[in-house]
């Protein structure tokens, strides 16, 4: 026997549903890209609430695509194993011992973590790394000198990834790429998910940061730049308002949409629920990079 | 520029589509046929809450199938066009003028309303009778005297409803039927929703009606029986318990549950989104009758 | 037992099948939109001749696509419900009350009665209107100042459509359009057809009139045209030559070709199978409209 | 300029055209295997209008296939090339380089004619052997002594055949099969058009003759028997009322409709248009075998 | 019970597989048309073993396509049927009697064995001619006079030669195509392959000659041109440097180079396995022809 | 220019090739599953030549599985990780610490190993564990006691795997498993990869040991049995002739073959090319295990 007055909770939480609609309709078939690193990838609840959300993208019709960063489970390793560093010019060098650990804990350990809790929440996960399937292919980069197996991005080869969106599959992807002489390159992981995005015209390219977004003003979080246009972001780097390593993960979002993406976003992983704001609100948070000219451009 | 203190309602809402997660998968793909009349068809307001419960069960991934019945604008038409009808042991006979009233309203009034409605609120809905591609076959009902243009459902031929569900429509469907000698039938609106329901072989039928539920004593809106057993449901009529309008619609629900389909609902349609009520919550509302026993099975 | 004299007759008729192979041949797979409207969808026995055409069209492996008009029913149901109408410059305002109807007699009574007659002729016909699966978006037409919910098409989604000539099925659409705010606007149904013809590229655009053809003399019947390039045809409007109702029709057709259909006619519906004349015969009836210049460009 | 009178003749035709529909409407999609041979394929004007024929009968939407006989070409050839046969029990022996001859005839002069006809005609036919895809596999048919490459049929492929009908060829076959160590083998024509019917289960199975179909007196033509029960049809040959080559014939009737084929006909192929009279009339021509008992069954 | 000392031989023969991987992997899903023809054709064995190589491809994953020329067979068939040939400036006239038995050896004789061959080594094979399906188009060939059926190719579609590859067979074609009025011509088998290759856009178009290649010295058999740019292969049929009959087969290969086949290949089809050796080594055998320079264009 | 003589070794080794088109054809797009381990996969020269085996059975159309065991890796990394391991009645307990070294060994190190040596040698691999996709579902194997993370096989989804033959792919699948609450498991890889060719109704199940295959004398290396049925195979253990660790591995063939595989063999992955030799040879190697009966089967 039910209550009727039990209803009004309910009711309220079917309206928020509905709510959602107009974001789930505009997204529906759609690729989203997710650069999941930083902190996001560390706390144990923001983690599992990360996966929640792109479980949820995925069953309300998106198409969700993770690349995951590497985080502090490679130093810890590295230092169990008592692998020491050499360094050039203040870069760690790494060699075929450290390449190992990193691929191990890259693709042996985040990865499959992450494919344990998608698969947990009901998603279909299959974790791979840029190896599988000839992905992601590189060669070595030499721009900060020969610092060992440090690739950069030669080639993204997407049928595996489209071939497991076509059949309902969550892809999870870690940063390692197959280099010369079938050698293995760890690759940056931002680089990485936009050059993915780029190669699957993705909607959307997400970077999860421990950041609120763009700040013209680093000190004040209240600075946040809501939407600004590619270029207007160019040259933002160039009169030097951005700094240090917001530079690089700019960089990568104004790539992505020069080819092809539609909307880059850099969100604060650390905010709760952070993606689904994101997608299902109208003004979405963090800072979003795109081809037009907004009327709030900033600057 | 955006405050990290505005999210707050935003984050509580999205805790609420992540609520919704577990209904989404577990419905994921399925079919479900809803039996719309009644009251949710007369209310404007709720006749839209309604629609929009239709449309974000397709766009999370359930396939919803529309029956819908007729309501007072058939006898309002038919008052205008002042054509008077004749009894035969009082019931009613369609002749050839009221049922061509009556189709004209079904699927010229009141199926092409739905379906701007639908489509308004972003679903792609197609509106058809039981006549298009064939869908339902009557012969003449003679369990009550001949009384016209009155059929009983002999053959359901779903391909025309699974086109459209293979290309992401939402079927509308009038309850008409093709006849000997090409001639058009009015079918009950409820019993064409049963069988369309069990020839999908559909996850779920939903009858939204004007009650609570099945009630043990009419006069007391606390008395729904939350789920029921397909045959301890035939022993409540049999016994007498239900009574007048509730026993035809009982009767379709227990044919359905016989014939594959899984859970049969009769739900209380002026509740304010009801269908969401059922989908997306545990206990759902109104009456559910299937084939295996609950522990609460109440006689 | 079975004489052999007897075949003389069957014979014969087996020749005449034999004849129209090369017809048959020509038009295999090709789509024909046909607007059926004036005397052939008032007349009861042309009616169904022409029904029986589009079915034996279907069966032999065209593709028939039925755009239909109103006719008198509408004028009749208005007058009997004594809707009254308001006119301004002559021009008769579609409010309300009266797209209701239009809407009413045009999906419920028209289009279902055309879908009866193909199915029981053995075809698989689904009676749709212009709103159902988004088929036609119109605007208010202002061409000749405010006169209601007459609309002028601005999209043309042939989806649904093709979803049914894919799987064997006679589509039969109702001249509505959805436009802005959901309200369903009435839209001029030769220029839906040519619209719908031009979306689908038609190979074959045929307009049922009640006349032999365009004539350059309009009280002489043996004055038609047979065959004319759309360029002639423009400058017989220019010069006046043509008059009246039929230069909408002409201009519908001269579109058509323009955007890509391949073949527009202009046929004399009330004539006994007129649809199978045109198709099965090496002259034709009627004008026939092209983008070539043709020997007997008769002007 | 056109006359309307000239009309007249037009709608007549179109009329026959009309009352062919019910039966391209009945075996729409069907499947009929027709066992071309005997005087059909001697006269020049009847083997035109046979593949004319076979031609419509692909348009209107039926899946004909053509297994052919050998007729007089084969021993025309024997004789020019002076090949002489030896005879066994006074069954002539199929020697190697009699084999060689009856298969390059068979396959390189009959069949490439009736490709050539039916592509002529408008049709897409593609000749083929029983050796070709693997399609008839046979062993030495010992029934009458070693008479030579002489093979009953141990194997039916049609995947060859599904392949040409789901692309649209019409498949044109020779009664070749491949035997023990890759030899060829000839095998009856009419068995193995009988033996593709049953693989492919065939709506019908047409065998045309050079007589007016199943005598009951073979001196009387009018003793015609139209319809027979494939049981009956076995006691007219118990009983001896079937006589001499028409044994075989009708064994094979029999055999194709015990393994599925639906109607067995045997036709007398002399007469003009025989296929589309059997096909597009309601009595049919010659003599239907078929599992169910009728009316008429004149014994 | 094995010994271990016996697999020996075994691992040297998993060995050569082994070596083969790269060329396997190379031209994994790619077509190669190959025009069988010459000495290979007419000694037994080689012809076997020319089968078993195109077997082989078939199942490592290439899609061999064949097209046969003519050999002595035909010379001996019009012998023994006494059929003798007119003579134009020199040229022998293909009258009518003449064309109809080189198409019944080609398609009835030759095209069946090289069937039985390849199916009996355990491929699946359908032998067609040009007429089959469309595939090839000719009108009468004057460059040389009036010589009768004799033609060169207008249109090549082929659509039946995907068909069958799709589905995993081995095309088998006869140099035969369909003329005007239905007629058959004899079209160059060489042509033909070239043709096919073109429109197939060919990985390799492979002529099997009985010489070595192209010699710069006709004399010199150890003069072969190993590999050769198109153009420059141009010059040489201007400069005189070939001669005869290699001219119109080195000419085939320029025009497949200049259509799109990517390589063509001359070879001498008297060697053992030479299809394999040309497929599965570094250095191939004979010469290639192709698009771009090479470091070793020895002229 | 290139000499004839030359040629000798090659038609030589075509030769080999051509002796293989039996095997080839026998097993074109047959499922093979390999139980990869042992000494193969720690001896580097063996570990490249097995990959070879396999990219060659993938390029001439056979579908190889790769499932992995663990190998000296794992214990390696324990131990310079100084993961002390408990014993509960001899058995290591796995508890949450050494399972997540044994998960980053298993996924991140020899997994991605073999990823790449088959990439390398041109072969397309992807490798998942068996969470992905929720290949392998496994709950505590308590049948030894609580030994931690040690699980039994439940449920096998092979999706993922049919996904991946189907595009071409070449699975390489680690034995871990996902167990309740999201839980990894360690889980046999001799089980597992039994498990999955069942699972696959695989044509072959090969386990690669270090043994020459089943002894009969433990002593004797020339007593391996060549071939033997299922049920032969389980009396052999139950009169104690096959001993210790041979007894699950046997058994593991015995419940394949019980459950759909055609064959199993336990065979010597220390040999050279051991796959190629018991795919491409007719005796093959080591031991098979069948549901016939053999006529050397030697108990």
């Amino acid at each position: 026997m039910i209550k009727r007055q039990k209803y009004g909770d309910e009711i309220a939480k079917a309206e928020i549903l509905i709510e959602a609609l107009p974001y789930i309709r505009k997204f529906s078939g759609k690729t989203v890209v997710i650069k999941y690193g930083g902190n996001a990838m560390i706390d144990c609840k923001i983690k599992r609430m990360v996966m929640q959300d792109i479980v949820l993208m995925k069953y309300v019709g998106l198409n969700p695509v993770v690349v995951h960063g590497g985080g502090p489970d490679i130093n810890k390793m590295l230092e169990k194993l008592n692998i020491k560093s050499n360094f050039v010019n203040g870069l760690r060098v790494t060699d075929e011992a450290t390449m190992n650990i990193v691929e191990m804990v890259l693709t042996g350990k985040i990865n499959k973590e992450i494919v344990s809790i998608v698969n947990e929440l009901g998603g279909k996960a299959i974790g791979i790394s840029g190896k599988d399937g000839g992905l992601l292919k590189a060669e070595k980069d030499i721009s900060n000198g020969d610092i060992g197996y440090v690739g950069k991005i030669v080639n993204v080869d997407i049928d595996v990834i489209t071939m497991m969106l076509d059949k309902g599959y969550i892809p999870v992807i870690a940063p390692c790429a197959i280099g010369p002489e079938g050698k293995t390159y760890n690759v940056n992981g931002d680089t990485a998910a936009g050059k993915i995005a780029e190669a699957l015209k993705a909607e959307k390219f997400i970077l999860l940061t421990d950041v609120e977004g763009i700040l013209t003003d680093v000190n004040d979080k209240n600075s946040v730049i809501s939407r600004i246009n590619f270029d207007n972001a160019k040259k933002l780097i160039d009169s030097g308002i951005i700094k240090g390593g917001m530079i690089p993960k700019l960089k990568c979002c104004i790539n992505a949409i020069e080819n092809g993406v539609k909307r880059a976003h850099i969100i604060d992983g650390r905010l709760t629920h952070s993606l689904l704001l994101e997608i299902f609100t109208d003004e979405g948070i963090g800072t979003m990079i795109g081809k037009e000219c907004f009327d709030d451009d900033n600057l």
